[in-house]
């Protein structure tokens, strides 16, 4: 089930929410992600809104307003309970067609001459009068290893002879990661402290981890979840999901080294990872979804990871863009710089393979659960979504503008990550950013 | 913090709940391990029931009936609250002062001669008449692997020149499993589908699996959690832990051998896990804390991870057996037949290190958040406690006593899980048993 461009995507459509058709914007008319938030400083419940342009639509408000009168798919309890929610768990599970009526819905009344703006427009806050949630209560978190270009690099580093393992090209590597401990954009954690081994000794320390890292990635949201042993197969695991953010899956590559044979890693990620507040539907991306191909001498999937649609359309366009910001440089007011810009359609494996991969022994997924694609290395360096790869596993620092060199983070420092789509012809699709920082580890 | 037995650990008590004086029973006067119940074949919600003899003594129902009138920790709407909840999360989280309390009480009005008989009679249902749901909604399960026989005894069959990993006496090896597919005793599943490579090919095969096998484990439910960036330290750990279950987790292990690498095993585990519906409290278990040793050729634990009471009392002498009914064992009315018996004393890592290590870089843990020991496998060959260990590695059958043989589980299997601490001067104190029963694989 793959969504096809509609009305919605028109990029004639303006809206009247100025800022929306402003050149640049992450959030025109055509895009309408979802997230969770409340007026800043406020203690009240958060809720659910809709970003355009600069602006956050209250979707309960709007509801309550009547925006969503006569769409049979956007009547009822369920649809009442769910945009009333305070998070997006229950519009998550309600299914493809009702995101679709409510795309259609929200962009006709937030359009240039609908007679809904008098009455909407109370329901507007400013991006920057509001704080942000978690979008949903992520039951249990997934990530995967999609980049064969960071399996290989990594592998490089950790296992120099047999960098890319037999299995990678035949099985969309995954493992679970912890849930409790993913933030919204604007994330700050201490430095974790653990054990690591030095090179030259058989004996680990313990301390604060030294190889601090970053990890570029695209979070998946699902929507309707599969009882247990029931499978999503491939034609179907698109309206199972309810859309896409950015996430950092932060890393301490020294714990990590240690700990992480036989059974994966565990203290090296689970401090902290970071996700945007927006969720950017598929429907939205429908406009971005890209040929996603194999070298001719890698294997075709397996049956069961096969559709019609994959090698024509599995795939999506999406810029990934990764910029460091030091103390030192918010202090002098000097802007992040940039460490790398990928794209998501090097992903060696669809998010449609990763949802059917995960169910097909039975393993239910609910609304909400969070998937992550693995870090989205390109096939060149500078496309690396990692320091450990930008840096050769340590080895070659970077320098920035103001001569600060890193290899790792060091404390203080933030990271910030961008994700577009953009083409001629077609509305730009923004995901915004992810910001996280980096506090100095416990004393 | 280590509770001392008192009053309620008294062998001599009796309860005028008859079966609760029965030899044998798992559930005396001095145990009271927690569940969630409901009768069996009702639509009504789940509610917290406590396990006496043969009989389940539901915890909202004695509350109304002021059973816990007189104890300051016992009121209040928190309270009132966590015991009318449908599950364990919030009594979990209320911590030990509370739980001592409950404990306390319960001992004093389910005692011969308690004048609140009268009134908590009607508070009683036969366990034969319950059915039971998961104990506590699972934000997070993490899965350690502190048996250092399984361990290399796993690790002989996968890597024969280096069974034991250089990390494993410094590090208690974790990673995180999936909340979504626990299950309560009582559940059945299908044989997991998947991708599976032939020791004779280098392509992959698919379809169901071959290497069905369970793995005997202690389960820890987390009590108060801690804020994300604070750390449990061992004086305090076992303050953080309600108590401890019996867990099955479930393995494919041709699944798991093709995909583990190198980020650890996904869907070779995540078609289910089962756990047991009693959780007994740490309280109930002071009379069977044990001696926790190390060879004296092994390192010492690193600080993070000692505490002056571990050598003497770390450990805990819990008897763990496993016994298989295939269908037709079942169909003649033939009972189950052991497997094995273990001991959870044999732990190389102890609960209160678990506890530490998962959050000595910051990581938050919830009430109600599950920890499995990992498999529990004695010195012993037939203390074994996974089929992979005991057939080693499928290479030679059991044979039971009605002529029937195994290597792995075949449909139809059940296997049951038994756990008890027992011995003289002492009451016994078990876990009842955790079954669960492989279905044949989705066509």
């Amino acid at each position: 089930m793959t969504v096809q461009p509609n009305e919605t995507h028109d990029v004639s459509l303006r809206s009247w929410v100025a800022s929306a058709n402003q050149t640049g914007t992450d959030f025109p008319l055509q895009n309408l992600p979802y997230g969770v938030f409340r007026r800043q400083g406020s203690n009240q419940a958060f809720r659910i809104g809709v970003a355009i342009g600069d602006q956050v639509l209250d979707l309960a408000a709007a509801h309550a307003a009547h925006a969503f009168a006569g769409y049979t798919e956007l009547q009822g309890g369920h649809f009442t309970n769910a945009v009333n929610a305070s998070n997006l768990n229950a519009l998550m599970g309600l299914g493809a067609p009702v995101w679709s009526a409510l795309r259609l819905a929200l962009s006709r009344v937030l359009r240039e001459g609908a007679s809904q703006q008098g009455a909407l427009q109370a329901c507007l806050l400013a991006q920057g009068a509001a704080e942000f949630a978690l979008p949903a209560q992520i039951g249990d978190y997934t990530d995967f290893y999609t980049s064969v270009h960071h399996a290989t690099a990594v592998g490089k580093l950790f296992r120099p002879d047999n960098p890319l393992l037999p299995n990678y090209k035949w099985v969309p590597i995954g493992y679970h990661g912890r849930a409790s401990s993913i933030g919204v954009s604007g994330q700050q954690f201490r430095r974790p402290v653990g054990q690591t081994k030095p090179p030259t000794s058989d004996t680990p320390v313990f301390g604060p981890a030294k190889r601090m890292d970053y990890e570029m990635e695209i979070g998946i949201f699902v929507g309707p979840g599969n009882a247990l042993g029931d499978v999503i197969n491939m034609d179907k695991a698109e309206s199972h999901i309810f859309g896409l953010c950015l996430l950092n899956d932060w890393s301490a590559r020294d714990v990590q080294a240690w700990e992480y044979q036989p059974l994966g890693p565990f203290l090296a990620k689970n401090f902290a990872s970071t996700i945007s507040p927006w969720v950017v539907t598929l429907e939205a991306l429908a406009p971005y979804r890209h040929a996603w191909t194999r070298d001719a001498e890698d294997p075709q999937p397996m049956a069961y990871l096969d559709t019609p649609d994959l090698r024509e359309s599995g795939a999506f366009d999406i810029q990934l863009e990764v910029l460091l910001q030091t103390e030192k440089m918010r202090s002098d007011g000097a802007p992040a710089e940039r460490l790398s810009l990928s794209n998501f359609r090097h992903s060696y494996w669809t998010i449609a393979q990763l949802v059917t991969h995960h169910t097909v022994n039975g393993c239910n997924l609910n609304p909400g659960d969070l998937l992550g694609s693995g870090t989205q290395s390109g096939p060149l360096a500078e496309e690396a979504g990692s320091l450990l790869e930008l840096t050769e596993g340590g080895k070659k620092a970077l320098t920035f503008s103001n001569g600060e060199q890193r290899i790792f983070m060091e404390d203080g420092d933030a990271i910030i990550m961008r994700g577009w789509a953009q083409k001629e012809g077609c509305a730009r699709i923004g995901f915004g950013e992810v910001v996280g920082t980096l506090l100095p580890a416990r004393t």
